[in-house]
């Protein structure tokens, strides 16, 4: 079986398949969906080739027809960057690619967010599948944004390029190490709590630990992408309903940042999820219990919903660099209820302090 | 007076405003055009701040209210790189330059390319308004290609991203130096072939070899600009008739690489818009008349129309290069009359010899 969402967002129209054993077979896929060329060029990390991910890719390519070749950067954040994004323009072009070749990006949300800015940017622009190969990455693949990092902050720089495919294998799921698919499940109850009530109870009732039966991982990805996809047909360019996504993100990256990357981005989102919804509580947004509701679901996937060791005073000096123009009154997602989330534009330092003590039990400022 | 241009590109609707002393009413200009920001970031390069454009520009906005700041960046094609957009990246993040700020370019080609592309990936995309100082940008600034060289290739990596509005002062072009000016003409009148008989035959009867009286350079340029306003409405993306534009610019970009850019920009295209109507003559789809008068009237300009020693042979292998994967049959836009540019796919190796052989007095194949 596999699974498809339509996404249309902007002036673009294309699907998510979600699938077991779609690698193999993502040449007459893409074919099947319209999509032809003679030559691909497919983009991956180290850690990924060593799977034969991106190899399989190839070969589906290859059997019906196209030119191709892969590209392999080294994995981790600390690669994306202009630097790496300027070697791939380099490689494209000795290998020839044209402006109607296809780029195809096998891997996580690293390489999904450099080879896509390297599409959305090579020749002004070619075409672009993500194939994402993590949980994480289900998130990512979606919407169009991509981009690298800067020294000073991430995905500085970048562009929304909107893929012409997304093919997800469930298949490539089953390798992923425990505190990578635990790390996934975050931004998949983020997004039951965004939009799918019906989801984010069900995790609730049966937390999803690891990867196991792959029809019941295929229709959860499916569900999970599919609030993704309508919050960001509603406002691609990130100006208004967008900002929904960004759920348990304001307080998880300054926790990410000053973890120094020892919390990873799901477990940093974890905790941003938990404090964040304990802000809404104490404005009398969110009951009591739905916060807990939302803590022990994260808890029970083995997720951290606590800061155990980081101090609020560094936490808050990122937030503030992080916000540096909203002075006083910032700009958060906060859950009001599970599938109701709002921007709310006038949280204060006091807001997040409390929050903070009152999941530490440290004390109230 | 000014003249006002519309530009309707994708989904892009702006202005061109063309007109004397613009530069230093900038401000209200915008304001007046619905294009407002808290700040602003002006980026022009060491030849052109020397002329006070930028500073002009930035008191303009200042005195608005705009919060502003100036990047200086050194002049020159070989600063068209990732390397020049990665400096701005960091200084625009040290200014503090939100998503809802602008960025201004003032200058010629290469600040308006490089400026347009760090506008089109800082933060995944910020307001551009193009403001160029050359005669030559009338061009480059309209239809929202902006891009960076590799060293291997021009203008590989970029994007397309349209101005919200394109300010050009005729007074900044009173200070051209001659050549400068001469090079411009070479786009004005192949926009003329493209598309303005009038504005063609006008240039013809009476050659504009300097700037002279600033009411009619203001003409002169928009009707320039209406005609590529005009193909680009058509196809954005340069998939079809957007390729009319490049008259005169295959073998152009060819023989100004051979010469080393020892021919400039447009004295290249001028020479290249002479080669191509030879082509279009031997073929029988240019009528000779016809062809003298586009040359006699890029000489009166003072272009060149043929190539003291450059080789051929060395021109027919840059032109390999650039067309390598078109094999025999290479894409051209040829002249077929004042006013009729076409895409013509079957152009050969020897028929660009015969060219050159008619111009320069050379044997043919």
């Amino acid at each position: 079986m596999s699974t498809i969402v339509p996404v249309n967002v902007g002036t673009s129209r294309y699907q998510l398949t979600v699938g077991s054993h779609l690698l193999a077979q993502i040449g007459t896929l893409l074919d099947g969906q319209g999509i032809r060329a003679n030559q691909a060029v497919v983009i991956t990390d180290e850690n990924v080739a060593r799977f034969g991910h991106a190899s399989a890719v190839l070969s589906s390519l290859q059997a019906i027809g196209v030119h191709g070749h892969v590209i392999v950067i080294p994995p981790g954040d600390k690669h994306k960057t202009l630097a790496t994004a300027e070697s791939m323009y380099h490689e494209l072009l000795s290998f020839g690619l044209r402006r109607n070749g296809l780029i195809l990006a096998v891997g996580g949300g690293v390489v999904g967010d450099v080879a896509g800015f390297v599409a959305a940017t090579y020749q002004r622009g070619v075409r672009l599948i993500q194939v994402p190969t993590t949980l994480l990455a289900h998130d990512s693949s979606i919407g169009g944004k991509v981009g690298v990092n800067l020294s000073e902050a991430k995905n500085l720089v970048g562009a929304f390029h909107q893929p012409r495919a997304v093919i997800l294998d469930v298949a490539a799921l089953a390798t992923l190490p425990p505190r990578e698919w635990t790390a996934g499940m975050a931004e998949v109850i983020k997004h039951g709590i965004i939009g799918d009530k019906t989801l984010f109870h069900k995790l609730h009732a049966r937390p999803v630990v690891a990867f196991s039966n792959p029809d019941d991982v295929e229709c959860m990805i499916a569900q999970a992408a599919a609030v993704k996809v309508r919050v960001v047909a509603d406002d691609e360019r990130d100006f208004k309903t967008r900002m929904k996504l960004n759920l348990g993100h304001t307080i998880g990256h300054a926790v990410e940042k000053v973890s120094n990357y020892a919390l990873n981005h799901g477990e940093a989102i974890s905790i941003g999820i938990r404090m964040e919804s304990e802000i809404a509580v104490a404005r009398g947004w969110l009951t009591r219990g739905t916060s807990d509701l939302i803590s022990s679901t994260l808890a029970a996937h083995g997720l951290p919903v606590t800061t155990p060791g980081l101090s609020i005073d560094t936490v808050l000096d990122t937030l503030r660099l992080d916000k540096k123009h909203e002075y006083d009154h910032w700009t958060f997602a906060l859950p009001f209820d599970i599938g109701d989330v709002r921007i709310v534009d006038d949280v204060t330092e006091v807001d997040v302090r409390n929050a903070w003590a009152m999941s530490t039990g440290e004390e109230r400022a």
